[in-house]
């Protein structure tokens, strides 16, 4: 009941002690977090900018454990869930796995965001529509997680 | 008294919504705390492997928050100290500023790592060097925090 | 009876003007290269360096041509081969379409290349193993190509 | 004469055989194309863009050869000019260099692009500004190169 995404871990994800240089995680949880709102049904940010003055999801911070190394030829998933929702604000809370082995669990904390009315440069959070909050719920169900 | 990395924001490091790709900055964490401990003195990993059986100081876990965006020609600094020192653990405090604005704080939980004795595929955590952490103290002072 | 790789664009992997960062088509051809041996049937390099001497295939020089631009959602698609084959270095072709659109297509010049005996932090090219290549040309054909 | 940008490699910039990852080479290069212009006294694309319907350089091809190989901790310079203008493409010569090791050397071929004005989706490249490129000559006179 959770959204998978897989990846294969490439040479090039890699740094010189031979495992996945870090950083790449959060590239992984990222990728993992809008296939997660597109697979809900979601439309595109483009469009949900124009229907509801929302053009993403940015993060406000950032739990993350590591708990195992991974290396390159490693196939490895990205298992997402909501962990909270609340008017402004949600929690994604996300494990990789490779098999029965958990590599790294994060939790993080994102808003829905558009452009400040009062200047196009900068962006505000927005109230979660209650419509998108719903289809997530509906393909993924919440999950309450201990958060660490 | 604190250790500072400069880093220019360049047009790769963003994404298509104009801001840095947030995990960039985990990799200028990474690079701050590598030469956090340069520049304090301790020699390159490759010698303390031969001298302490320490091969680095892989991640354990992480808190960041993020408070504001940084754009593509942004000069941004990483300031870097330690929080606290434990007997096989510390914890690295960064934060990142443009000017007299934060744009992320974090705390990273390090070991100081050598080979597994049982399994030279894998690595643990060792006590860390005395000799090491009076080199850090000495030149950056560790500063409590407020860790969120 | 080329080697396919199929990738999907993530936001990440593009920049502010929309558009996939060119740096990361190398990443791509890179995993694709590695991916055309392992799926030839040739062993990890973590075992050819025990057999064989080699630790993997360096690049040497690349020419690629960058013809359509590719955005985040995009499902593309690594096309690649060999397009020649010399005594002690190689050409692989590289096409990245999106259906049947040309996005980049690129030559790499690459060694099999292991450890130099006179000094273990350099290593040189090595003659490709007659049987390497010829796991390679039974499962993709070699095909010559205009090459620019 | 050449335009020259100041990095050092970073631990994460490598792959598991300890040397650099190659498409690393093409994120410094496009990140010193864009200093070349910036230190001509060019303005920032965001200007342009209202004033000459220039939003960028986006690279059309490039030829590169990897010559050595640059480990974490080195310092290296990317040092660049412009090899050959032409009425709507230019030429950009970059070398990577330590000390006196020629790293990495590369022929990149760019277009001043802007929007097109049948499909704003769409760019093409226009004719390069006399302005502009007599900013860039005067700063950092053309040099011919035997391109390879």
């Amino acid at each position: 009941m959770k959204h998978v995404l897989k990846i294969t871990v490439e040479f090039g994800d890699c740094d010189p002690s031979g495992i996945v240089f870090h950083p790449n995680f959060f590239s992984w949880f990222d990728a993992a977090s809008l296939h997660f709102f597109r697979d809900s049904g979601i439309p595109s940010w483009r469009e949900t900018l124009l229907t509801h003055g929302i053009l993403g999801t940015p993060i406000v911070s950032t739990r993350c454990d590591f708990r195992a190394p991974a290396r390159y030829g490693d196939q490895i998933e990205v298992h997402t869930c909501v962990s909270e929702w609340r008017e402004r604000r949600f929690t994604q809370h996300h494990q990789i796995v490779k098999g029965d082995t958990l590599i790294a669990e994060a939790f993080h904390v994102r808003v829905f965001a558009g452009p400040h009315p009062d200047d196009p440069e900068r962006i505000r959070a927005v109230p979660i529509p209650a419509a998108f909050r719903e289809m997530c719920d509906r393909k993924y169900p919440p999950q309450q997680q201990a958060s660490g």
